[in-house]
């Protein structure tokens, strides 16, 4: 079995990198190629496996414990699959790792004190990428490119870089913002369902009609709702029934996404650094964005008149592949996304 | 000491009514006297007593035991010192109790079990009137006229009635509705603060600067926030705030203000009982109200073009003193406010 220190620097490109995605549906982890740079920015992932058991996180933060007795078996496994090597001996040869973690800013200093010296000890990997969900969205939808680039699920934050500092929009939780998000579309149909029940201005028989049908009775939807504690995630999915009712022509659901297109505009203004007409992207990545045409539809325009020179794309991938792409820039010494204490730390 | 039984309904009008008023913050009990009819519908209260102290929620709703154990000592006593009898003699002279309760319609089902004859047992008194808060607010706001009154504090429910049945408007919470309440216009209020922070469009630096007097650095809020479980009642204590920079000339604060009065004068049309232009009342009620001209202009604005012929009248009375009304009302045999399974449930 090599000892860890084996690996020589120079084998970085043909090396081994590790990118973990953790959130709070779980924790993914993909072993990759390095790659050789800019033809292969990302690295060529090998393997990658899905754990359906969040980190947990307790009065300290994320439990940088929990991650590891997670990340280090799966890894090891895959290294071993991936070079021949039993045991833990593929692990070896790992140049690179980069974690990505919801929460990292506020809840990561427990991955912060303990990740560096865990992972030197397991696999004399020094080079490590500790990076907020967000950035790791940001490197899988646009690589180490300036640009901006929008998260939207339950929740929403926007992002944005010229390569020399971030700016951060939203992300506040379903409270104080998120706004735009599945969570806000999702809420937005139920007070319009609950206006239809109530006979206020501004309800929707259709959008009452959609509640009734994934909730049961209207009035009971306040017992159904407030009890769990996963409130964000219950509005959220009924973003989907907003969607299905502006498909079908209701004014109100239409309304809503308009609105939420504007949020998301106005977010990502905030953010896309300033720059020559027609040079900014603009990535909208995660799940919000599926929601289609009634969304999409909006936010095209809405961001044609808040950022005029700014060409909208798609995410190139996902935070993981986000993940893997810091890794492998690490493993090459071609970190260009601006190190940042709470959004990106690296350790080389 | 005299037996319960024996005072003759003849002399209900000489007796003793309670009203108890049960919510979040506490109970409140009143000891009054029945009243002679309609020039003094409202009782005469002789007595109150405050518990901060609020009755137990569990999983079986309510807990009419926990509410017994605060109000029974509570009424023997004061019935004691306004009778002059010793121990629990006073209580003989009760005729009528009336109990409204937050929670009442969806929780209050132990209260509907249990009170009726733990009161009979107590003090021989079998006129109970069970009412949801939102209806002891109605009758301590407009007494037994039809009308609508709207009640809005951390919370925001509107009633009316024709006196031939109920019709309600929100009151479904700080998600799903609850629309121009304190929580809600707080909750705005903060949202524009965090947009001020991000640099979005909407943001107010004069509402962002409140917030961080409140509750420290932005970026920090939603620490603040999120662990907490009376979240409404954070968010609510930042309305005052907002009606603080609209007085100031704050454009966003302004206009989440006149947003509100929007949201209440259409919860107030949805329930305000059809009848001649110019006869129907709309009373204002709870603590909402003291944001004052910053909300109550543009509500005056609203209710005038969603309203034309209601009269917009401050509330008369606080629930308790609606309470009392009630069971007042009870002992005379003279309810006209009308029965309904959920919001105002009678023995007689």
């Amino acid at each position: 079995m090599p000892e860890p220190e084996s690996v020589p620097v120079s084998a970085c490109g043909g090396g081994l990198v590790v990118g973990v995605d953790s959130g709070g549906s779980g924790l993914r982890v993909a072993l990759a190629r390095a790659g050789a740079g800019e033809a292969e920015p990302g690295g060529r992932v090998l393997e990658t496996v899905t754990s359906r058991e969040p980190v947990r996180t307790g009065a300290g933060g994320i439990d940088a414990g929990h991650l590891l007795a997670q990340v280090l078996p799966a890894v090891e496994a895959m290294a071993g699959r991936a070079t021949g090597a039993g045991g833990r001996g593929g692990a070896g040869r790992i140049v690179a790792v980069a974690v990505g973690a919801a929460g990292m800013a506020t809840l990561g200093d427990r991955l912060r004190a303990e990740l560096p010296a865990a992972l030197e000890r397991a696999w004399g990997v020094r080079r490590l990428a500790l990076a907020a969900d967000a950035v790791t969205a940001y490197a899988g939808a646009l690589g180490q490119r300036p640009g901006a680039v929008v998260a939207g699920g339950t929740g929403l934050i926007a992002l944005g870089t010229d390569l020399s500092g971030w700016r951060r929009a939203d992300g506040w939780g379903h409270l104080l913002g998120d706004c735009g998000s599945g969570a806000w579309i999702g809420r937005a149909g139920l007070e319009a369902a609950m206006r239809a029940y109530d006979g206020r201005r501004g309800g929707s028989a259709a959008l009452l009609a959609r509640a009734e049908r994934r909730f049961g009775p209207a009035a009971g939807l306040p017992a159904a709702l407030y009890p769990r504690t996963d409130r964000p995630a219950v509005l959220a999915s009924f973003a989907p029934d907003v969607a299905g009712c502006a498909v079908d022509g209701d004014p109100v659901a239409a309304g809503i996404l308009e609105r939420a297109a504007g949020h998301v505009a106005e977010a990502a203004a905030a953010v896309c650094p300033a720059g020559p007409a027609g040079a900014g992207e603009v990535a909208l990545a995660g799940g919000l964005f599926r929601l289609g045409e009634p969304l999409l539809g909006p936010l095209r325009a809405e961001l044609g008149a808040l950022l005029p020179g700014a060409r909208v794309v798609a995410a190139a991938g996902d935070p993981l592949s986000g993940a893997v792409t810091i890794a492998a820039a690490l493993a090459r010494g071609e970190v260009r996304l601006p190190e940042d204490p709470r959004l990106l730390q690296l350790t080389r």
